[in-house]
């Protein structure tokens, strides 16, 4: 599980939280068990105001321990930020079709590479690790369905950037577990090492855990995930974000998998961070649990 | 599709709609492609006061065509209302637990098949098609995890009672793929044709759509579902009901099955619901898709 809460979770807010917040949220989010933990992104401040205290929740954790904290990085500047705060793996992020390319980073998908280059070689060099993420590998707003060898091909140049990992993303959430077998079979014949693999699955219409139930008979081993299922999606009109982690936790834990995550740790957390964002978790286990899970210790 | 927002889903409505609401409900789910509707309950009156209209809905309905109507019937005092409407399907339910037979019915397992028997064997008679429920098949609140074996057991002594079809219910919905296909290794392994099951689960921790995939790997072909994801689940504290059909539909739909559902227009329907019901539907496809849906035809 790599935890996308406190990054791609918060940027789709609406309520700005003190950095304070923040770094207690992704102290809870460790001691619920949690290893990758995505903690922010340097994207411009004017762009997406509640990531720009990135230096400030960073410098609040031990980034020498056993938790990886990535942080997002756009370009050179933001990797020379990641750099100053001593961030040991970053993330770059294309999209698989160009007009997502055009409207979100107003450059075709042959220049988003171009610009991601550099970023991803200069971090090698400095010997960081690199995910890089594919979004709109199932469909986009404006192209609709996205072929699955396109999006293959993409996740295959990124990997050729020099990235160690790659997430497949299902930014709008319009994938079912049908076309994520048809893109893994891409890659699969592409010889790309399934080990090597995340995906990243949106909510939206409630396929999540049955794509990422596909994914796992295809080898996928790191799935993307937000505590609470935070984050709405800013490019469909929904209340559902990222598959939420207490989600994928119930069914990997039913499935006999052991994630050493605390599940009601988790639970408390997420309705803890509810409070602080004024609206309930659109998870149904953080629904079904809240009560159970005991609040006295919240308040 | 087995659908049964207008029995399931809307007994555990608090909003207590009038008849012509119901009818028009099943009306447009006739409308939107859905060919077997569970359309109400003959229990006592006092015990569900919003099914206490099973007469006069089913009076609106056509009975003759090629959509399933069957309507839940508890003893042989409902097999005979069911008679005098001229219903030509009937359900009848049973727990896979002691504790929940004793709870709900006030008897023991062994009790409740012997009370459904004589009901299944005259329905028999009188050429009624007879569904079987078996509830709570994966756990209870009461006694929790449910044995395989156990289920599978209770299973195969309704299909003895001369049930056509069982539907497998996970009534508080707590089931996860791993949970699924044991139950269902067990039922194969007691030969029962996995064509004659169907199976009934509840959204609760959001792994409906996931169990099913893993029940149609199993070669099951019918599943229970209420539009909009209607109905609460009286036994855990949950927003979430059955599995809504919208969800199931846009799953199968992009799994390439055939299902001859108009989505949108299944959308619409719910959305025209929740309005009557007074709060949301709280399928994500619902959500999704109620501004794409049109609602101007609605008002």
């Amino acid at each position: 599980m790599y935890e996308v809460g406190a990054r791609d979770g918060l940027q789709a807010e609406s309520a700005v939280l003190s950095s304070g917040v923040k770094v207690a949220f992704v102290g809870r989010l460790v001691a619920a068990g949690l290893r990758a933990i995505e903690v922010s992104s340097f994207v411009s401040p004017r762009r997406i105001p509640q990531l720009a205290d990135a230096e400030e929740v960073l410098a609040a954790l031990d980034l020498d321990g056993d938790v990886r904290f990535p942080v997002l990085v756009p370009n050179l500047r933001g990797l020379e930020r990641a750099m100053a705060c001593d961030v040991r793996e970053i993330a770059i992020f294309v999209s698989a079709t160009e007009t997502f390319a055009r409207r979100n980073l107003n450059t075709s998908l042959d220049g988003a590479l171009d610009m991601a280059r550099p970023v991803v070689e200069r971090a090698n060099a400095a010997g960081m690790n690199v995910r890089g993420y594919v979004s709109m590998c199932f469909g986009d707003p404006w192209e609709g369905y996205v072929e699955p060898r396109t999006a293959a091909g993409v996740v295959g140049r990124v990997f050729d950037l020099g990235c160690s990992s790659v997430s497949i993303g299902d930014t709008i959430g319009v994938a079912t577990p049908g076309a994520v077998g048809a893109v893994l079979k891409e890659i699969r014949n592409a010889k790309i090492e399934m080990s090597r693999l995340a995906m990243h699955f949106h909510d939206t219409y409630g396929q999540a855990l049955v794509n990422i139930r596909e994914a796992l008979s295809f080898d996928v081993r790191e799935f993307d995930a937000s505590a609470g299922g935070l984050g709405g999606c800013p490019y469909a009109k929904s209340a559902t974000g990222n598959v939420a982690t207490e989600d994928l936790v119930w069914m990997l834990h039913g499935l006999g998998v052991r994630t050493n995550v605390d599940l009601m740790s988790l639970v408390r957390t997420s309705v803890w961070m509810a409070r602080h964002l004024g609206h309930p978790s659109p998870s149904r286990v953080v629904a079904a649990l809240a009560n159970v899970a005991g609040q006295r210790a919240e308040t």
